[in-house]
């Protein structure tokens, strides 16, 4: 392999937001009683590591670990196949590598003698294991491991982590506004790319172009719902059918610049919308306006749900089964809090979030709107560009 | 929510087909002796339902899980909200569902209840614990279940799924040739893409447009490396580096079509290449043909290794360290097995795969090749387009 010269590309974010970062989750350690966590998940590594692993993200041959200890410098545990690209985009020096694929021992004698050098105060390590974590390393190391660091407990950090990602920094802001703008401005051309009889399939396929060539990386979710005056899925892929006159449908995307997301839907008639349509879309517009306005430090996440539904239901809707409506965004498509009754997460400046509200209408159909936004003592303050009024309307 | 009605999509693959693959995993799970299987991966739980899930991917928030028992009807265990979605493009029918997001219960008293009620002949339950699992529920709630289910036993079910999968029937088959046919066609277009001076960022940027243009579905893994005379990194994303006269680059990327995966790469040079990377280039050429030729029933996955290890050694060069010369391929964009010396797969008809050779050449330079075929007793079948003889050079 060729040697490794030093690095070409900065890190993101610069040095000292990652230190910032490091220390946050070194003062919510002290508060949980671990002596270090340790990450794998593509949100979390590179959220204190910078190192832009694409393999690592698409290929499940080669699981990928930092351990960031409460005293001390943090420490990569990765495949030597790896070193290249971390050293080239990530500020942590202390790299301890394994010739991978190995499935006999995946690194875990490195990462037990890891947690064996940590100074040990509390005896406890968190790893991911609650909501929300899909780990980079197999479920199965992951229980080995745990026997394997004895007399040292695992136990969780997945809450930990992700309320620190919950609130971001200018520059994270910065990016989910970067990538909102494209996928707006998208959005607000898609009559250009929509032609009557296009199926459902081709236009998100131009439209999924259309956002890369505009600047982002990635648009890994792209859904699309249709149906004659209203559709009545909203989180399926294209099934082939060909939209024409009378068709309302949506289109959810995450879309994704340097690595984070943002999540939104917009709704289109293929010529006029009937009025059951467009009552059903102007009291989602209204919820959404309520759940920004509601987007304040000390509200909860169970508030943004409520003044949401308090505008549907008093324009004679039931509220929908989803489950929620609207969740905390990042470097996730959703991360928590979820938007609902019993999340009594209390909202944070600078905490990022969508608002999105749904209800059922007419014969079986749905409807959602989505707006997504960063949380400020004045409400909601909008990374997207706001959806119009009224529906677009396409030609037919 | 609406109403749920019939089914619009068809199962993917015919119903003949999904029940050709839960027979095949029933033979392996008397075999392992297992009464049951549970998978909830990317991979595995749509390779036997065929519900297409795109919220489930992309989104950690919720967990899906499919019970295949030996005997008897296999069991989705999945959100409410999913409910529509799974109708529409799964075949199988029997449903049960909790409301979610729940963290204080994901459907774990679902799951443990039903496989109570399976016939316990072993009192084996198989998980996907080992290599290469990465699952769509948490660590935490899978070593929960691991409790709630005793006296059964959790086992590991990776590898049998795996092996089934690594053979291919002719309509995965078909869908591979049909994404590796739409990016052999894009690698050959690019000097339409490129001009002199074009960002790396750019132009994988254009390159992923104008594959989603030509029939793709996604592009989740694209990574280009490039430099003077050479490029020194072989999976990392661009890094906004400028490709002017001189230049040799590589792009490698993983897309896919109706959830299979091509990944392969080609090499460019911004003008006329020194003659160090030319002879690098027909040396990885002629390694990949060893590679393709060894492609047959009964040799193993170590006989690849070692026939594209020889060519690049007779021609002096080291064997580089990534760790393997190639992969299984599927629904993954890496599967088992590895090309490499101590992995002992015995190919078999109809699997499919990479031949991927790369070696160290010149000051700090790599390269590497790589293609996709079908593993055939006349040795490997190409589902790409054969990288041209020499190396394509673009105008400087």
């Amino acid at each position: 392999m060729a040697k490794i010269t030093p690095r070409r590309a900065p890190p993101k974010f610069g040095r000292a937001e990652y230190q910032a970062r490091i220390e946050r989750a070194r003062a919510a350690m002290t508060e949980a009683k671990l002596d270090a966590i340790m990450v794998t998940s593509q949100p979390n590594l590179p959220y204190f590591a910078g190192a832009e692993l694409p393999i690592a993200w698409e290929s499940p041959t080669r699981p990928w670990h930092l351990v960031v200890p409460r005293k001390g410098d943090p420490v990569a545990v990765i495949p030597y196949s790896g070193e290249r690209e971390w050293r080239e985009t990530s500020w942590i020096a202390d790299l301890r590598m394994w010739r991978s694929p190995n499935p006999a021992n995946e690194g875990l004698d490195i990462l037990a003698k890891t947690f064996d050098e940590i100074p040990r105060v509390h005896g406890r390590i968190g790893c991911e294991l609650g909501p929300e974590s899909r780990l980079i390393m197999t479920p199965g190391d992951l229980m080995r491991l745990k026997d394997m660091m004895r007399p040292i407990e695992m136990a969780d950090c997945a809450l930990l982590v992700t309320r620190l990602r919950f609130v971001k920094s200018k520059a994270e802001i910065a990016h989910q506004r970067h990538i909102c703008r494209i996928v707006s401005d998208a959005f607000a051309d898609l009559p250009k790319l929509f032609k009557p009889g296009i199926t459902d399939a081709d236009l998100v396929r131009r439209l999924q172009a259309d956002i890369l060539l505009r600047g982002a990386d990635k648009t890994p979710y792209m859904v699309i719902g249709s149906g004659k005056g209203g559709y009545d899925s909203t989180s399926m892929g294209p099934i082939g059918r060909k939209l024409a006159k009378g068709d309302v449908f949506q289109i959810d995307t995450g879309s994704r610049w340097g690595f984070y997301f943002s999540d939104f839907c917009r709704n289109y008639a293929v010529g006029k919308p009937s009025d059951e349509a467009r009552r059903a879309y102007d009291t989602l517009w209204r919820a959404t306006e309520a759940g920004i306005k509601a987007a304040r430090p000390g509200n909860t996440s169970a508030d943004l749900f409520r003044a949401q539904a308090k505008v549907i239901q008093d324009s004679g809707y039931a509220v929908n089964d989803i489950g929620r409506m609207g969740h905390g965004l990042g470097r996730n498509l959703t991360e928590p809090p979820s938007n609902k009754l019993d999340d009594n997460t209390v909202l944070i400046e600078n905490a990022t979030m969508t608002i999105e509200p749904s209800l059922a209408f007419g014969r079986g159909r749905t409807m959602v709107h989505e707006e997504n936004l960063v949380v400020t003592p004045a409400g909601g303050k909008l990374l997207t560009t706001r959806a119009p009024r009224e529906m677009w309307v396409l030609r037919a």
